[in-house]
């Protein structure tokens, strides 16, 4: 019998569970799951998939060209110009099957293996295994915690941060604002400063704006305004009108770089369902606006309570909190190990993502306030609360 | 100003626009789409996104695991289990956004950069350049077209043939049965002789059987039913339930490889869209079987009509007939270029695929005779008779 034949080291070195490896009970009702990124809200009225008939589109199950639908091209570029006030083709954006597919056809489009991209840390975690996936290396660039805040406190320091991991390999940047999993905005000194620098260097930037609708405080810049020749400018329907499941995004960049990454995306994925695309459709117009509105307001309510329930800044974006539990694991009970306090968590049904998914924070742990109806969340936050403060919590009720 | 970044190499060797480069008329209505594989069906009722409603699915907008959704999962496990023969658990399944999809997390679980992977040639187009997008190389074995089914009468020779293209660097084979462009099927004594020799060589086989279901004449052969510990078999609902637009297909494979897909997979794809899946979970009840049987049954009718009006085999499998217009290309009007016929063919409303897409096939054509409702078809395989006949067409009217 010969042996099996092996997986390739990408496959090894990229995570799968990056959101939790710990589960509680298996009665799911009763868990708590603050731990994916998510809303517990149902999408706009004529934006649900139930609201999209064959008669009025027939052959809608078919396939759309890989770019997506033209009138969705032609909407988002009108959408993205008025939102940052940057001058928007059709030729300048490309539909892809959510955000994560958008991002992976950009690093295979502009990222060989060997080469590397300098991340913002902490960063979404996927960014970090589709670099891997396609054979190159993310760098961690810490940045964004309160701990590194504090230090780097000019867009200049923000700068040499970056200046002092870049080496002959890198290629391209990426960072988010709103950020996840911190909750903070890059200001737009740090933005001019850094976009400045690429260019220097003559690097991508792949700027993940994916909560450009969920700015609480303070403003948000749009990357692409300061930098239109070499940002990647990533959108998502997913998080502006609760619709993660229908795998819907988009990327607005130079129109070659569209053109190269939608040549890696024909192969690698092809489109985005079509049904998603037209509940896309539907919700650029009035009633996802109304939607965001309403979702802002909810969500800066909830982001507030639960930072101050926590003893944390609040968020001024985005629908996350990232919390340094330092302190909390020093009981004896956790040994200085993250994965017992999310064990304990896990077992009173409470999720949340660890902080290692996210770069070097062994002792964090991200959690989203949006992801499960309010109440819901603040049962879990309470719960938290308790395991941060270090009482000893009650048995689950 | 600093000059723009550059792009990778894999995204200048892979293609975009595979299917067509040409376009006739401006008024779609006007077209007769014969070059990309879909279906002028509607999906069977209840497997519609209209039938998919929040107070029957609450939250349905939301994520799903990324492997699907267990009962998706369960449901397809016990789906192939009856159709191949073969013991499978939900452990030997994952959802894809797409065949597509699944096959790039697929190449990028098993084939570095620099590895080869030969494919029966000729091939569904978007595999050569997955693998390209990975940066390994997709390796061309001329197996299923006339002119070589004719030299290739033995098992032993096919096995020939591959051994032929082997090297040190091949790592995985792929091909498709029933096929895509040729509407051949693969012989039992060759899929036998051919994983024999794959198990001797320890290689990957990446048998794509996503027209399972379209059978005319004689037998489809799983793979996996004779090599299961190093198959990915690969499917989709797309060609099976009219839903190409939903992008929602499936890989079963040992759970080990099942596990290193959703790896690669988490990082570039994340997951098929929700929707998508809960439609694809109606489809596999009776619904779905009866259209299945009743679309069976046109496309056979269709595809024996197409191939005596132009005087090919018929075919036994999939959708599509691929049409050696060598003959035609000696027409002083076209002088052997392939793209001028197309274009004259375009420039009448019919659009068709080139051979070069599929493998080394300068002088073939492919056209997919269920892409568009059976009297447009008859239409456009009409016009394409008399060009293939070089009686000069009449003016479109």
């Amino acid at each position: 019998m010969p042996k099996p034949p092996s997986f390739t080291h990408a496959a090894a070195a990229v995570q799968a569970a990056v959101y939790s490896k710990h589960s509680g009970s298996d009665d799911q009702s009763l868990q708590i799951p603050l731990h994916v990124g998510d809303t517990w809200m149902e999408p706009a009225v004529g934006c649900r998939m139930q609201d999209l008939t064959i008669d009025e589109h027939p052959g809608m199950h078919r396939y759309t060209p890989v770019q997506g639908l033209p009138t969705l091209r032609h909407a988002i570029a009108r959408h993205h110009a008025r939102l940052s006030g940057v001058h928007t083709d059709t030729a300048n954006v490309i539909v892809t099957a959510g955000a994560t597919a958008g991002l992976a056809a950009a690093v295979g489009a502009l990222v060989a293996p060997g080469e590397s991209v300098l991340l913002a840390a902490p960063y979404w975690p996927l960014i970090a295994g589709s670099i891997r996936a396609f054979n190159a290396h993310p760098i961690d660039v810490p940045l964004m915690t309160d701990e590194h805040l504090n230090d780097v406190q000019s867009a200049d320091q923000a700068v040499a941060r970056f200046e002092a991991a870049r080496t002959e390999s890198t290629v391209a940047v990426y960072w988010n604002t709103p950020h996840n999993p911190t909750g903070r905005l890059m200001p737009r000194d740090w933005l001019e400063a850094l976009t400045q620098w690429a260019d220097q260097h003559n690097l991508w930037i792949l700027s993940d704006d994916v909560y450009e609708r969920y700015v609480f405080s303070g403003e948000h810049v749009y990357t692409r305004s300061l930098a239109p020749d070499r940002t990647i400018s990533v959108h998502s329907f997913s998080k502006s009108y609760g619709m993660a499941g229908n795998r819907c995004g988009y990327l607005v960049a130079p129109a070659a770089a569209i053109s190269a990454i939608n040549r890696i995306m024909t192969n690698i994925n092809y489109s985005a369902c079509t049904a998603s695309q037209l509940a896309a459709l539907n919700a650029l117009g009035p009633a996802g606006e109304r939607w965001v509105a309403s979702a802002r307001d909810q969500y800066a309510e909830l982001g507030a309570w639960a930072a101050d329930r926590l003893g944390v800044q609040q968020p001024e974006g985005s629908t996350f909190l990232f919390i340094d539990v330092t302190e909390t694991l020093k009981h004896d009970q956790y040994a200085g190990d993250l994965s017992r306090l999310l064990q304990a968590l896990a077992e009173h049904n409470v999720l949340v993502a660890p902080g290692p998914s996210f770069g070097p924070y062994p002792n964090h742990i991200r959690l989203c306030f949006t992801a499960t109806e309010p109440e819901r969340m603040r049962s879990g936050v309470e719960q938290l609360a308790r395991f941060i403060a270090g009482a000893s919590p009650g048995q689950q009720q």
